[in-house]
């Protein structure tokens, strides 16, 4: 199973809202296909969305067909503009969006043939590092977890989050190939389930104990010292560590703090917006309403009930035990801490 | 709307798996058809479920036919142990079973016609005594609520809940009507989501002003000085003044006092039981776990992944800011004034 996969010309693109009973993929040959696919969520996971805006970007180069430089930097631009409106929240998009144009800048001079190709290189670059930033994660992650430990974690934030093996379930993957005894709660995580659909059909398909409960069911859990550690990923990260991550991240990390659980945040260098002071300042994307009247064709609620739905929330630095990242573990005080990890290499 | 009506020798109940979307009411002509329902969560609230129980023994008391007072009684009790054996958690079940097998010890010596239409009587004064305790809760709770209040409550505590008027609801009725500006947020309150199935509906239906969000979103609310207070009802409180009630219950009241916010209970006397030290005792009900693999029709999670599936959890009386009795409020230290609640008139 591939998040997503370019082939020749073309991305192929997993359509997460099919799963877990559909596997199927969407074969993606223009950059208004990524657009819609990231606004309804069927690629979804900050660093995932990350590396399709960048093969967006790619697509929008390769369908210039003529020979006009200027023309083509102003398709790929915008290209870049119309993927840059697709999400608010996670900064993964962004900065991916951010290197490709850096990259457009750098190479204006080529023929656009030699730009079309560097471009897709480029995205390629992005989505194999995504991947193996996961894996040095997961290796760095490995020394928080006991031999034997119950973990809960919300959202997905696995492979299907990200380019492969996962932020938050990365770690978890590693140290079940560590040969840890890991057990692992998943939060269902309304409205949208990727928890539920995602996250636990991930571990399945991994044979990691996986265990199924409702967000509402996270905290008791805890009370019964099922849970050792809360690993989560995140979509983006201030410099004082505040973290927007998918909504109910942050009454998980506050009944992890009353537990006394260390709550960890998995995330590579690319979800960390340090030019934000703090949480504050993070646009909080709110979505149809609908989501919460409804589960797939099931209708929860009354017909046109008032309806608040962000699909994020910030949880304050102070929650945070640890940040695990593809530099190392990094622990308070943020403000210093992730400085350092920003310029280091 | 009433959560169930007795009429002349049979009980009309409200089949509440069916709301919002349909109002269908099933004729129970015996307690077999109760204990179904009470099981199947089409009667649901430990209040209501207790009134439902006392009409299901008087259902199995009417369908006596002979003349023999040890065949009756012994008729009568059968039907109460069966109705016992239906849900764990929800003390006010056991309280009107033993209500009714008390009057029945007392009218042994009567006819078996007289016996049963004192059984029949008993069991509408349950009813009846139920919602008038609401009506008086409401009165008391009013002093609690701000002119102007955001109040975020968790699964059903209303009208349907009970025989009427509602327990947390009730409260925020009686606020209502006495002309406070109240806007109720509700937790659609997974996997059955009485939150939104229920609790919208009938404050929609009240002209209340209510917004439904997902359970994961009680925190993040908070945390946005949108919530003034919270009310609850509660299933079984022991002596020391621990709560169960519905799962998630015990996650918002952590999470209300992380954010320094009232956390009430609202519940009658029959909701106490004072023979139990603390909520450790308390059977916890684990339920079908297909509820959370599934919303309805629509399969949420992979086919056979492991689920948990408490129906409640326990609230620490150190998280309950107060109880909110038909007897008056209640503020710790619990083991005193819980002890005196109990001993008055």
């Amino acid at each position: 199973m591939d998040t997503m996969r370019w082939q020749d010309d073309h991305l192929l693109l997993l359509d997460q809202t099919k799963l877990p009973l559909t596997e199927e993929y969407i074969e993606c040959w223009d950059h208004i296909i990524l657009c819609d696919a990231i606004k309804k969520l069927k690629v979804r996971g900050a660093p995932a969305i990350g590396a399709a805006a960048a093969f967006g970007v790619a697509l929008a180069a390769l369908n210039y067909t003529g020979e006009d430089r200027d023309e083509f930097a102003a398709d790929v631009k915008k290209a870049i503009a119309d993927l840059g409106k697709t999400r608010p929240t996670a900064v993964n998009l962004f900065w991916a969006l951010r290197r490709m144009e850096a990259i457009l800048e750098d190479i204006r001079t080529y023929s656009v043939k030699e730009q079309q190709e560097r471009l897709v290189a480029e995205a390629k670059a992005i989505f194999d590092e995504d991947r193996a930033m996961n894996e040095q994660m997961g290796q760095y992650g490995l020394e928080l977890i006991p031999e034997s430990a119950g973990i809960l974690t919300h959202c997905n934030a696995g492979a299907l989050a990200t380019a492969g093996f996962g932020t938050a379930l990365g770690v978890i993957r590693a140290a079940h190939q560590a040969g840890k005894e890991i057990s692992v709660f998943a939060d269902e995580t309304r409205p949208l389930l990727q928890g539920a659909r995602l996250t636990a059909w991930e571990l399945m398909q991994d044979g990691i104990p996986v265990t199924l409960i409702t967000d509402s069911m996270a905290a008791y859990v805890m009370k019964q010292k099922l849970v050792d550690l809360v690993i989560v990923g995140a979509d983006r990260i201030t410099a004082n560590g505040d973290v927007a991550n998918k909504i109910g991240t942050y009454g998980v990390a506050l009944a992890a703090k009353a537990h006394g659980i260390p709550f960890y945040v998995a995330a590579p260098v690319s979800t960390f917006d340090l030019s934000l002071e703090s949480g504050l300042q993070i646009p909080i994307e709110e979505r149809d309403t609908e989501e919460v009247r409804r589960v797939g064709d099931s209708i929860t609620a009354p017909p046109g009930v008032p309806v608040y739905n962000p699909a994020f929330d910030v949880t304050p630095a102070e929650l945070v035990t640890a940040f695990i990242t593809d530099r190392g573990v990094f622990r308070p005080p943020y403000l210093e801490t992730l400085r350092a990890m920003a310029e280091t290499k």
